[in-house]
Order: C-alpha cells, then sequence, then structure tokens
C-alpha cells in the first residue's frame, strides 16, 4: 500500500513553509528533494566513515571503498543492467552524455555523418552534439512530436540514413512529460546498425527501466532527480559500446600504470572514472535508489499516473490555461501557459506567493519551445511525494493569477 | 592564537576509534576530514534550503542560488583572484586540468607542440596531456627534480622551446611535499610567453595561495582536500586565457540559446559550467574555506610547519627509515620507505592496527616513483587538526613494524 502521508514524512523540507504558506513542491524535473535517509547517510559518511577510497589500506579507506562500490550494484539493479560493470559514475547525465560525445562519438564521427535527435531534447542531449558539428561537421537530424506531444518511433527510424552514427533521444520530455517508446526506437535503429544513447535524466525517476529489455546502448541518469545528492549520477553502457569507447576525462584510478612516455588504462568501467569521485555522493544516491526501489517502481509511476489524471482533469477544467503535451501516458510533467499577457515568470512569482513551486523558462529545450512558438512556460512537474491536495493548490493559485492578470 | 585541541573538537570523525585504538588521522594527501560546520551546512540545504539553482524563480530555488553563488566570491578571496568571474567551479582538479586540456590546449596544439612538466606530477596533471600526446601527436617534456626533491625553477624555464605551449607543473607535491617556486616559473614562462596552469591539490590545502601575486594562468583546487564535501572545487583563470577557452562540457546552464541549427553561449565563467552543478557540495565548500580562512591560513601553515619539523626531527632519528623528500620548507608530507623486505603495504597495514591511518602505492605519480627508483611508498600526510603527539603516535607503530619485519 503506498502511503503518501509517510513517505511525505520522510521528507524534512516537505514540512517547510514558504512565503507564511505550506511548500507544495512542484519543481521534481528541475530537482528532487532528499528524504532523510538520505540525508543521514551523508551526514554518518562525513561523521564517522570518510576517507578516500581505492587506494587505501586503512580501515576507513576500506570502509568507504566498500560503501562507494556497492552502489554500482544497486544502480545495476535499479537499471537492471547485466553487470554491475557496465555502469559507469558520474556527476549527473550532463557529464554522461558528455562522456559518450567525447569518448564514443568524437574519434569515430566524420564530416556528414549524422546524429538523429527528437525536437524535445533536453540541452544535455543537444549541447554536446553541437559540438559535434561545429568542431568536425556532424550533421544534427531532427525529429518533430506531433501535436500531442508524442514522438512516432517510426519516424526516428526512418529518419536513419546511411549516414546515420548515432540516435540520441529522451525517455521522457522534461517539458511536455512525454513517454517515448525507446524499445521500438532501439529495434529499429539496431536493425540499421546504429546505436541508441537515452536520457533517462526524467524517466528513471518516474517510472521501472530495464535498459536490458530497452535494449539501449547507452543510458543516463541523474542522482539529483533521484531523491539523491547534487553531483551525483551514472551512466549505463552496453559491453559492446563500453569496448569502443576511449578515455573522457584522465588522472587517478583510471590508469593501470603511468610512465613519462606511456599510459596503461584500466579495465571498464574504471576506465572511465577519473579521479578522486564523489565519494559520499555516491553512497548517499544508493541510498535514494534503495529508497525508491523500497516503495517499488512500479507503486511511484502508479502513484503517479493518478496525480497526472488527476491534474489532467483539474487544469483541463482551466478553460484559460494551454497545456503542451497530451499524450495519455505521459509523466506527470505538465508545462502550461495562460491566455492573454501573463508572461511565464510573472505566474511562477505568483503561484511561490501562495507557495507553490514551479519552474518558468524555457526548461533547457530550446528547440522544442522553437517547434511549440513559445518562449517560455510554467511547469509544474510531480514526484513521488506529491498530493491531489497539492494539485489542488496549484488549481488554486493558477485562479488567483488568471484573476490578477485577466 | 591557534587551538589544535579546539579545532580538533570541530571534526566528528577524529573523536573515533579505529581498530580498538585512537584515529590517528594522517592520510590529508589523499582526502581531509570534514569538520561540523561543513556537515551542518550540507544537512540544513538539503533539509530546509534545496532546490535547482539559477533558473528558478520560486523561493527555494533563489535561496539555493544565493547560497552557491556567493561560493563564487569565497573561493576568489582564498585565491585572491582579481574577480569572482575567474572562478570556475567543477568537481575537482582532475575535472579542472580536464577542462584546460579540451577546452583550452586540444584546439591549440599541434603535433610536435611541447608541454612542460615536472617529473613529480600527480597522474590528474599528466594523463590530460598524455591523451593530447596520443591523440594529436603533442610532445611530453619532463623536468627532474633534484635529490632532495627540490625543483629548479631555472631548470623548467630552460626547458621551455620554441615549440612550448605550455608548462603544468604543482604548487606542491602530493609524495614529497616539495613547495615549487610558481611565481618564478611563471615569470621566467611568461617571458617566453609562455602560459602556466598550476597543480594547487595539495598547496592551497597548506598554505595562502595569492594567483595575481604567482602570476598564474590556471590554478585548480580540488574542495574534498580543503575540508570540503567530496566532488567539490574549482579552477581560476586568468581573463586573457579564459577568452580563448572553448566549452569542455555542453548542456544546460552554459548556453544563452540553443536551436536546431545552432547553440550560443553563455558569458564565462558559465559558459564552463555546464547542466545542474554540484549545488550542496559547493556550498559546503564555501563553508570549509570560510573555516579555514576564520582560523587564517598563515596560521595553518605556521602550524603544519612546526608539525613537518618535528616529524622530521623525530623521523629522522629512525635511521632503517628513508624519508623521500628532503627540502626545507616543504609541506608536512612524508613518503618512506623502510629498510628490509618490508612493503609499503604491509607497513601500512601494520600501523591501520595501531589507528594509525596512512597511504600506501605510487600515490598517482607514476613518472617519480620511477624517477626514485621505487614501486610504492607509505605516505603520512599532515592537516590542520594534526598534532604533535600524532607523530609521537606515527612513530610508535613505525617501530611496531620495523620490529615486526626486522
Amino acid at each position: 500500500m503506498y502511503d503518501v502521508a509517510k513517505i511525505r514524512a520522510d521528507f524534512p523540507i516537505l514540512s517547510r513553509e514558504v512565503n507564511g504558506k505550506p511548500l507544495v513542491y512542484l519543481d521534481n524535473g528541475a530537482s528532487a528533494q532528499k528524504p532523510q535517509v538520505v540525508i543521514d547517510a551523508i551526514t554518518q559518511a562525513y561523521s564517522h566513515e570518510y576517507a578516500n577510497v581505492h587506494r587505501g589500506l586503512h580501515y576507513l579507506s576500506n570502509l568507504a571503498t566498500d560503501k562507494y562500490e556497492a552502489v554500482r550494484g544497486t544502480i545495476a539493479r535499479f537499471l537492471n543492467a547485466g553487470s554491475e560493470d557496465d555502469i559507469i559514475f558520474n556527476s549527473g547525465t550532463t557529464e554522461g552524455i558528455n562522456m559518450v560525445a567525447y569518448g564514443w562519438a568524437m574519434p569515430r564521427l566524420q564530416a556528414g555523418d549524422e546524429i538523429v535527435l527528437s525536437v524535445m531534447e533536453h540541452h544535455a542531449n543537444i549541447v554536446p552534439w553541437h559540438f559535434l558539428r561545429e568542431r568536425q561537421g556532424v550533421v544534427l537530424k531532427w525529429v518533430d512530436v506531433d501535436s500531442t506531444g508524442a514522438l512516432d518511433p517510426q519516424a526516428v527510424i526512418d529518419a536513419i540514413g546511411p549516414k546515420t552514427k548515432l540516435v540520441a533521444v529522451t525517455h521522457m520530455s522534461n517539458v511536455l512529460g512525454t513517454h517515448v517508446d525507446v524499445k521500438a526506437i532501439c529495434a529499429g535503429a539496431h536493425a540499421k546498425g546504429v546505436p541508441v544513447l537515452v536520457d533517462g535524466s526524467q524517466a528513471a525517476v518516474h517510472m521501472p527501466v530495464d535498459v536490458q529489455d530497452l535494449g539501449v546502448d547507452f543510458y543516463a541518469i541523474t542522482g539529483h532527480k533521484l531523491y539523491g545528492p547534487s553531483s551525483s549520477g551514472a551512466i549505463y553502457v552496453h559491453p559492446d559500446r563500453m569496448r569502443e569507447m576511449q578515455p573522457f576525462m584522465g588522472g587517478g584510478d583510471m590508469i593501470r600504470e603511468v610512465t613519462k612516455d606511456t599510459v596503461t588504462y584500466n579495465d571498464p568501467p574504471m576506465k572511465f572514472e577519473a579521479g578522486t569521485p564523489g565519494i559520499v555522493q555516491m553512497i548517499g544516491l544508493g541510498v535514494a535508489l534503495d529508497y525508491m526501489m523500497g516503495h517499488g517502481m512500479q507503486a511511484i509511476a502508479d502513484h503517479e499516473a493518478s496525480l497526472r489524471d488527476y491534474a489532467v482533469q483539474r487544469l483541463g477544467g482551466l478553460n484559460w490555461l494551454q497545456v503542451q503535451g497530451t499524450t495519455p501516458d505521459k509523466g506527470a510533467i505538465f508545462s502550461f501557459t495562460l491566455d492573454g499577457a501573463a508572461h511565464a515568470h510573472d505566474v511562477s512569482t505568483i503561484l511561490d506567493k501562495k507557495g507553490v513551486a514551479v519552474r518558468a523558462g524555457h526548461h533547457c529545450a530550446g528547440p522544442l519551445m522553437e517547434h511549440l512558438g513559445l518562449t517560455a512556460t510554467c511547469r509544474a512537474s510531480f514526484g513521488m511525494y506529491n498530493t491531489t491536495q497539492e494539485v489542488d493548490a496549484l488549481v488554486d493559485a493558477l485562479e488567483l493569477a488568471h484573476d490578477l492578470f485577466a
């Protein structure tokens, strides 16, 4: 039984007030709050169990190493990776995708080679590919979404030509909530011999993910959206791609031997983890993922589906509000604009006065905003601890904003 | 008055036992412990003040942004940078040096161009340059240290030839403790038109650093060695070099506008900070630096100089122990080997049984170990909270190890 009140009590920040009102935190798409178990794990690590990992032989170093390395198995379980060796630790999706751009794509792609992207990618899954366009003449091919925000997998597959070397798509739009059929895209792309990178920043937060079933080559997640510490994250890399990848960052830990004239690299995944890592953050991320799995990813998905359905109904009743993204199986992410002159930033400021935290802007999705013909939206994005009462609070605050700007 | 007992009381882990003995933590060169104020700042941030930064307009986002961005000024003050805009946030020295390698050196250096390095660099300041050697034929030129571990600045300057494009040196050896005269190197290199990158990972922990007085072009620091959170850090970049640098990682925050066909970058330093940053880690690092500056960097340096002098005397009394690095103004970092068959790893294991945490191995300094003709040393590295009694505890444990292996 999914007990949202009990879950809320696990997140200390949710009991605070903002501007004299109870906090209604609907900015989960940008970053999620942290349960007490994660905060406690961080405190415990720094207060009693801290040292650098891997290279020590003393008690604290071994203890920290054991706790840190155990997270690799936790992430492998979370994503159903075939092996924990398929998991590379990093600071989040941005670093993960940049690693693939620099370590896998840069040495392989020539001028004129193509990367297929959906128009609703986050900048983290666009700018690293723009680098390849700017620096080595790679061509970006864009696939549009339809008026509901749906991405036809066949349209992505059809965009793959003889010069296409990679498909890079999100699993869930951070603006529209669209759930992308990554499995169909992978099957079609692989039939044409093209690997698929998936930005799982949003999807992994909201539903069970099975990288083997999806058939992805790269799957990037970001810890701070997964109720974990900031600057934690990981990327799943299929063993075949792992073998093809050259190191991204150089430094300690990722080498076996360094001389004046030569360098011998460590085995994957260590080969791709340079320097002292985010030890305590990764320990915290492991606790966060265990927390989520403890409640059940399907149970979280079901809870958020009920929030989505309720929000669709309530927001649908506001005939002066336009929601972007109306696919029926979308995540509980609602980007919207209000009729009239009200700018998204002004709307969010009004909502904030009522304690309702939403984000306003382009949501790091420039091409999508251009496709939608908008410069900014407000976005209310829900998480595992949100409630239907908070949907009501959002609607009440929106009605106030509408009255003010009418 | 520097009150080391009071300082020790600020670090909760220092009161714990290891293997039934009081912890004697002498592994500060690998990573430092954290004062309660840093742990409290992290807890406060996650429990009451957390949201993503920069792009929000709601109360928590503004609060987190204010706290996060204030750290830029703290770091600028810590390094005496001319402007907080010269400070790029990152996860530590490894990322900082890789950013310079990819963003500044890679597009500028041609096959046959040279980078001058000292033989005592850490792998973080070697492997990124090996990438340029492997990938584009850059030549690494090495400058040796003398038998005391001293690096003659003139030898570095003399190594600069017409094809030299960069000097990359440490400010303090993580193995020998050698304090490098970076100011003289910068003056000589600049007279030849060559910029200087300085690895400040160790030096910034142990003495006042003034990047303007030193005249450096790049100065990298790492938060977890500065009593701050893991995965925090920064790099100072001179404005002239900042202008020459292309972006390293691509993603949100580092752009002004992204379309399907173009990308317009943000102004520095944001141009070099992609994606959701290490928000809480950087807030914690700011608190750690304030803590250090509150005690005074010169006072910390003086305290550690007295520890160094005492350790030189005590370790010098052990005629079966060889200390590597004997320059008089070195940092309180002691790498040593024992006469006879005892392997460094075995020695460190014995010390650990007595609660004394030291590191054993190559210390991520392959070329230096080769230069010294060693495969591994034990390293005892001191910090602001260590005491002369801990030097005694180290010596007692070493005597036990010597007896066991004799």
